[in-house]
């Protein structure tokens, strides 16, 4: 079998694109408007990319997966429309969020009819027991998803969880549909059981490993980086995996000055000044970065197994920050 | 073939509810805690009832789609838990609605949950083109119902659309789901196209019928006939068909009056009371009543195309309320 081509990654963004526009429509209702403002323009595109490369290296054409990735791109983006509406977030991705510009309800009924616009994609993708086999990877991995946003509402103000839960939350919101993508990637390009297996592998690990870099932007980096308000984790209350780590270090006055940031006795612009003193002095930004470093080089070892790893192995080479400064110090 | 045998109802109600709680789980955490309240106790249970009555009706097995009508059922209570979000309804079935009891955010995070564990319900039932196919009915359905609700909020308070935009919302958000499930049935049932086409066409119908007698319900019953309360369209402004037929045929005066009921100037209660009164005057009720028999009507004679209807016609021959006297009056 010759080996598939890559695309030049701006020609399978820009298929990728095109392919969402085919599948929620032209904007000529109040649905498809809601839901076109909330995908374009377009994010980083990360999970249908991953979906399309991980086909392609197994040997598959990578634009035959496309209406599956872009249907993942959906469940993912009503999740954040959702995600904004639970922790009242007024910006995503540089932008007012969706709840911001056109309510909550219409925010919460767009959501659910972009989820169902992407489901409605990956089973238009073939007629086979394969694309029935990774349709059920992904409808998991969006209730591994739900599960995981309600517990980290359960958990929040709540610093006592320990480390495990927080990588619990990380695994449930981000590694476990991006772990889906890769694993549905390769079961629609016919790849055997044990390439789709470690595709799994690897899109869970560097999920955890882009996840923790989300989680410590906020205490490394400024907002006009992010597109996301450098004060929102704080503001929500979501003690995030540095935090805990911090917690798990610091002493008993850092501790307690953590708990009152956390439980919203303080400003958020005191309580994130003052989190961000406490990571800092306790190196937590440089053990978040180590934990997002093994997990890159587990999701590397994975594509060991893989015939046509390409653009793979460059995603898993993506730098996350090492023990970079919090802004606000 | 043996025409397989019809299961007593309260047989096939228990089946459905073990099968709701086999895969929702048995409550251990937040997720499975709050889905199961929302589950039960059960409702109707019209939509699995009438998905396996389908398959049967067609001559199979009603038992081999219980997992599929279970994950039917789930999508449709995840609707009512984002609907009552939107509507702010604290009440549903007569209790503490999910948003009411457990929060917002947690209602619709449980919300998304149960759609996704319907979901996995529904393409978990076997292996073949048929449940893919049916599967593709029923996420439609729920795009269409999606679709529906953000329609029915967006023209919230205008009694100017007309008749022909409430039967549009009745058939998104409600006859869509039942139409879907009778249709999925058939085919799971190994129906033939004509089977599957003439139970998709009785169950438009029916949810037609039982949604405009679900409407009517606010003029004509009491509160605790509905275990929803009779103000809930008025203060949530939404003028439903009786609301449009009244209107069609109010003279100047009236329309005046419920254009103001709608726009929430005035006290639900009174509100109430005075549609009600412009209801029973302009005959709103009868001709709502008689549009519902219509539609049970055709929904029987779809049936001509199905060779052991068995409950089905039952269901077509409930009563609708004729001209029934509205509880204000």
């Amino acid at each position: 079998m010759p080996l598939p081509a890559s695309q030049p990654h701006d020609l399978l963004v820009s298929r990728i694109e095109a392919e969402l526009v085919r599948l929620t429509g032209t904007g000529e209702n109040l649905m498809e408007l809601v839901c076109r403002d909330a995908l374009f323009p377009s994010g980083k595109l990360l999970r249908p990319i991953l979906c399309a490369e991980s086909a392609r290296a197994v040997g598959a054409d990578a634009d035959a997966v496309l209406p599956f990735a872009a249907g993942i791109e959906c469940l993912h983006v009503a999740s954040l429309i959702h995600d904004d509406i639970v922790d009242q977030d007024p910006v995503r991705r540089g932008r007012a969020s969706t709840a911001e510009q056109y309510g909550i309800s219409e925010a919460l009924l767009a959501g659910d009819g972009l989820s169902m616009a992407g489901l409605a994609a990956i089973l238009s993708t073939g007629c086979s027991d394969r694309v029935l086999e990774a349709a059920r990877v992904v409808v998991d991995a969006a209730r591994h998803m739900c599960r995981a946003m309600l517990r980290e509402t359960e958990i929040r103000e709540d610093l006592t969880r320990g480390v495990p839960t927080a990588l619990e939350v990380i695994r449930g919101k981000t590694a476990a549909m991006i772990s889906a993508g890769c694993q549905a990637g390769a079961l629609l390009g016919s790849g055997t059981p044990q390439q789709a297996a470690a595709l799994r592998q690897y899109g869970e690990h560097l999920g955890m490993a882009f996840q923790i870099r989300d989680d410590l932007l906020p205490y490394t980096a400024d907002e006009r980086q992010t597109g996301k308000p450098a004060l929102s984790d704080v503001a929500n209350r979501h003690p995030t995996l540095p935090v805990l780590l911090a917690y798990e270090a610091a002493d008993d006055a850092d501790r307690s000055r953590l708990a009152e940031c956390f439980r919203g006795d303080v400003a958020p612009v005191t309580a994130h000044r003052d989190v961000c003193d406490i990571i800092a002095r306790t190196g937590a930004v440089a053990k978040a970065s180590r934990r997002a470093q093994e997990y890159l080089g587990n999701a590397r070892a994975a594509l060991d197994a893989i015939p046509h790893p390409g653009r793979l192995t460059e995603l898993a080479a993506s730098a996350v920050p090492r023990g970079a400064t919090c802004p606000c110090t």
